[in-house]
C-alpha cells in the first residue's frame, strides 16, 4: 500500500506537471510577441518540463491506491512541491541567471501566492517572466481555493468545508455533482479575474500590467510589475480602490461567491466568518486611516484610500503595497504586525489563521469563562446556528498550537542566519501566513527578501509552504505513524 | 449572593492589608536602623493602611457566602488589587516623590513578582524602600504558589493542582490537613530564602544585598538593589551560579520539593513537567553559550555562566540580567525573545506559558497528527502516566487563545502610545509572562521603563495583573455572566 500510494501521488503530480509545462507556453508566446528572447527559455522549459514530467507519469502508471487520508496528504504535499519545483525551472534558465536559492524561493512565493520577492529591477524584467511569475501565482490560488474547499476539511485538519457547515444547503444540493462544483469554482475564479482586469485596464493601467495584477489580485497573491508595487500607481486613486475592493472579494469564502453570482442567493452572505472578517478588516482600516489623519496630517480621502488598500493587502495576505507603510508611524507598524496574523475566509485564496478560527476562538473562550462561572453546564460551540464538530474544534486548537511553535522556531533559524529581531519575527510571519512582505528596513514593504543570505531564502521557502498546507498538512507527513502500517 | 460576595471578598482583602501594614514596620526598622528619614514614611502607611483597613474589615464583618467559583475569582482578583495599591502607599509618600503612574507600575510589578523598575538611581535608595520592593516580591511570590497549588486549579481555569494531578500520593494523603500542607508550603518557601540569602553572602554579596536579592530570586521576582542588576556582580561567578541555581529551583513545583525536602521522596521528581522545563532550559543555555564561544570568543566558563544566568532568569521569568544580552548578537536576542514565553512548572512562582501547558499541547498536537492519519482510533491526552481531564484540556487551550489575543491587543495599545515595533512586542510580552525587562534600547536589560509614557505604565500594570492571575481569572470578572444571577 505504501508502495502504492507514492507511486500513485509521483503519477498524479507528474500529470500536474505536464498542465505546469503546457501553461510555461503562454510566457513564451508573449516574449515572443515582444521579441524577447527569453521566448527560448519557456519554450525549453515547457519541452523539458514536459518531457520529463510524461516520462514519470509513464513509468509511475497503474492501479490506484483505496482512497485514505494518508493518500491525500501525500497528494497534496507532492502537488505543492511540484508547483515550487517546475516553477523554479524557467527562472533558473533565464536570462536572470538567478542563484537557485533565489530561484526556488521566487517559484515558492509564487506557487503559494505569498508574494514576497528577491529580484530587483521588475520594471526591466522580460515581459514573459513577469507572466509567468502571475501565472504560477494565479494557478496557487485556484489550488489553495480548492485545498481548503475539496481536500483538507476531509483530511480534518480544518478549514470549513461548503459540504460541512458552510451552508443550510446540503439538504437542497444545488450541484448534483462534484464536477458541476468544481467548473463553477474554476468559471467564477476566471470570472473574477478577467473582471479585475478590465477594471484596473479602465482605471488606466496598460493592458500588460492589468492582466498580471488581475492575475495576482484574484489570487490574494501579491506579485507586482513594478518594484514600487501598486505604489507605481500610488496617485491613481480609481485603481487602488478597484484592487482593494477585489482583494476584498477574493478573501471570501468562494463556495459562497458561487451561490452569490450563480444562484443571486443573498442569504449565503449571512456565513458568520464573513461578518467576523468584514468586522477587522473595517476595524484596521479606520483605525489606521483616522490615525493618518491625525498622526500625518494627510487630507482624509488619501489616508483612507492608502490605508485600506494596504491593509486590506495585508489582511487578505495578499501583500501589495502603495507606500512604506513601516513609516507610517508606531500604531500603524504595529496594526500591520497584528494584521498579519489575521488573514480572510477559509475556501479563499488567503492565508493566516482565518475568520473561521477566531469565531470558533472566540466561541471556546466565551463558552470557557460561562464555564468558570457554572462549571456544570453543558455549552455547544456554534458556528453561526450549528453546533462544530468536536473534530473542528479540534482542529483549530492544534493549528493554532502548531502554528506558534513552528513560528518560534522558524525565527530562531532565521536569526541564527544573523537576521535582527524585528527582520526574523516579521519574516518567519510573513511566510507562514503567505502575506509577503515584512516589516522593517530589509524586508518591509520598501525592500526585498535578495538581501537575505541563502540559508534565509530556503528557511523563507519551507516557513511559505508550511503556511500554505495550513503546517498541520505537512507535519503530519514527518510522523512515524505516517509511514508505518 | 452577590452582595454577599462582594461584601465578604472586600472583607478578605481588608484583612490581608492589615496585614500588609505590619509588613511595612519591616522597612520603617530598617530605615530607622540605617538612620533614614524615609522611617517615618513607612510607619506613616503603616498607621494610615492598617487603619483604613481595619475601618474597612470591621464594615464587611458577617454571614460569609456559599463557596463558588465565583467567589474565588472575586476574592483572588481583590487580593492582587489590594497588594498592588497598598504596595503604591509608600512609593507615593516616600522621599523619591514617584508620581502616581510610576507608583502604581513599580507597586504592581512587585506584587506580580515581575521586576521591570521605573526607579533610576537604585544605588543609592533608602534602604526601607528596597527593602519594601523586596518585600512585596516575595509576598507576591508565595501569593503566586498558593495562587497556583490550591485556587486557580479548583476554579478550573487550569495549572496542574497539587490535589489533583502532580503527584500519585491522593491516595497516600502524605498530609493530614489542608493547613499542614499550607504551613510546609510557607517553611519550605522561607527556608529556600534563607539558604538563598546565606549563599549570597557566603559568595560575597553583603548582607543587605544579600537579603534583598534572596527574597527577589526565590520569588523568581528580580527586583536588584543595583541599577545593573546583577550586573554589579558579574565577575563573581559563585554569585551568579547561586542566582542560576535558587531561580532554577524556584521554578520547579513547590508541592514537589515539599515531597522531596520533607520525605525525601525522589520519585516526586519524576513529573513529567520537569523534565520539559529541564529539557528546554538546558537547550537555550548550552545552545546560547555556544554561541556566545563562537560569536564573541569569549572563554567558554565565561559564556556559560552568563548565557545560564540570564536565560534562566528569562525563562524563569525572574528578570535579573549580568549584562545587556540584547547585544548578544541576533541569535541571542531571539532566543531571549521566544525564552519569554516558557515559564517554569506550574505550583511555582513563575509566570509565562508554562511546561505542563506544553506538555499537554505537544500531546494534543501529536495525537491530532495521528488522527489525521488514523480519524477513527481514540486517543487520550496523558500526563505522564495519567490521563488529562477534559476541563485542564480546555484550560490549556482557553490560555493559549486568550494570551495570544491579549497579546495584540496590549500591543496595539502600547504601540499607540508611541513606542516602537520591537519595544511594544516585547513589553507586552514580558507583562503578560512577568518576566521583567523586554528588549531592544528602551526596555531591554539594560534600560527602565522610566521613559515610558504614564499612559503605557498603566497598560502595562494592566499587562502585568492580566498576566499573573493567568488572564482567564481577570476577564472572567468582566463577563455579564459574572454578575448575572
Amino acid at each position: 500500500m505504501q508502495y502504492l500510494a507514492v507511486r500513485t501521488a509521483l503519477h498524479i503530480a507528474s500529470v500536474f506537471a505536464i498542465y505546469l509545462s503546457v501553461a510555461m507556453l503562454i510566457p513564451a508566446v508573449v516574449d515572443l510577441y515582444y521579441g524577447n528572447e527569453d521566448w527560448r527559455v519557456f519554450a525549453f522549459s515547457s519541452f523539458f518540463t514536459g518531457g520529463l514530467a510524461l516520462a514519470v507519469s509513464l513509468a509511475t502508471r497503474g492501479r490506484a491506491p483505496a482512497i485514505s487520508s494518508r493518500f491525500g496528504f501525500l497528494v497534496v504535499n507532492m502537488l505543492w512541491f511540484t508547483a515550487c519545483l517546475v516553477g523554479s525551472i524557467p527562472l533558473i534558465a533565464s536570462s536572470l541567471e538567478l542563484k537557485l536559492a533565489d530561484a526556488v524561493f521566487e517559484s515558492v512565493s509564487a506557487a503559494t501566492a505569498t508574494g514576497g520577492t528577491v529580484i530587483v529591477g521588475l520594471d526591466a524584467l522580460p515581459p514573459g517572466l513577469l507572466l509567468w511569475r502571475s501565472i504560477l501565482q494565479w494557478i496557487g490560488g485556484l489550488g489553495v481555493i480548492a485545498l481548503g474547499l475539496f481536500i483538507l476539511p476531509f483530511l480534518n485538519v480544518g478549514g470549513v468545508s461548503y459540504f460541512k457547515i458552510e451552508s443550510s444547503d446540503i439538504e437542497d444540493r444545488p450541484f448534483d455533482r462534484f464536477s458541476t462544483f468544481a467548473v463553477a469554482l474554476v468559471s467564477i475564479y476566471a470570472a473574477l479575474t478577467v473582471a479585475c482586469g478590465f477594471a484596473y485596464a479602465a482605471a488606466g493601467m496598460t493592458a500588460f500590467d492589468a492582466l498580471n495584477h488581475a492575475l495576482t489580485t484574484v489570487a490574494t497573491a501579491g506579485f507586482s510589475t513594478h518594484d514600487a508595487s501598486m505604489g507605481f500607481y500610488a496617485d491613481n486613486y480609481a485603481i487602488l480602490w478597484v484592487g482593494t475592493f477585489f482583494m476584498f472579494l477574493a478573501a471570501l469564502p468562494f463556495s459562497i461567491l458561487i451561490l452569490f453570482l450563480v444562484r443571486g442567493r443573498l442569504d449565503s452572505l449571512r456565513d458568520p466568518q464573513i461578518r467576523v472578517y468584514g468586522g477587522y478588516v473595517l476595524v484596521f482600516v479606520l483605525t489606521v486611516a483616522i490615525y493618518l489623519r491625525i498622526t500625518d496630517e494627510r487630507p482624509f480621502l488619501d489616508a483612507l484610500t492608502h490605508a485600506a488598500f494596504n491593509f486590506v493587502s495585508i489582511i487578505t495576505t495578499t501583500g501589495y503595497a502603495t507606500e512604506d507603510y513601516g513609516q507610517w508611524g508606531p500604531f500603524a507598524v504595529a496594526a500591520a504586525f497584528v494584521a498579519m496574523f489575521l488573514g480572510g475566509c477559509s475556501g479563499s485564496t488567503t492565508g493566516g489563521i482565518k475568520a473561521y478560527r477566531f469565531l470558533i476562538l472566540f466561541e471556546l473562550l466565551a463558552n470557557g469563562l460561562r464555564r468558570f462561572v457554572y462549571p456544570n453546564t453543558v455549552l455547544t460551540v456554534r458556528y453561526g446556528d450549528r453546533p462544530v464538530e468536536d473534530d473542528l474544534q479540534r482542529a483549530v486548537v492544534l493549528f493554532m498550537s502548531a502554528f506558534l511553535v513552528i513560528w518560534a522556531v522558524i525565527i530562531l533559524m532565521l536569526a541564527a542566519t544573523g537576521l535582527d529581531l524585528v527582520t526574523a519575527i516579521s519574516a518567519a510571519l510573513t511566510g507562514l501566513t503567505n502575506v509577503g512582505p515584512g516589516l522593517g528596513p530589509i524586508i518591509g514593504p520598501a525592500g526585498t527578501f535578495a538581501p537575505l543570505s541563502d540559508a534565509a531564502k530556503w528557511i523563507m521557502a519551507l516557513a511559505m509552504l508550511l503556511g500554505r498546507l495550513e503546517i498541520l498538512a505537512v507535519l503530519v507527513i514527518f510522523t512515524p505513524v505516517f509511514w508505518g502500517r
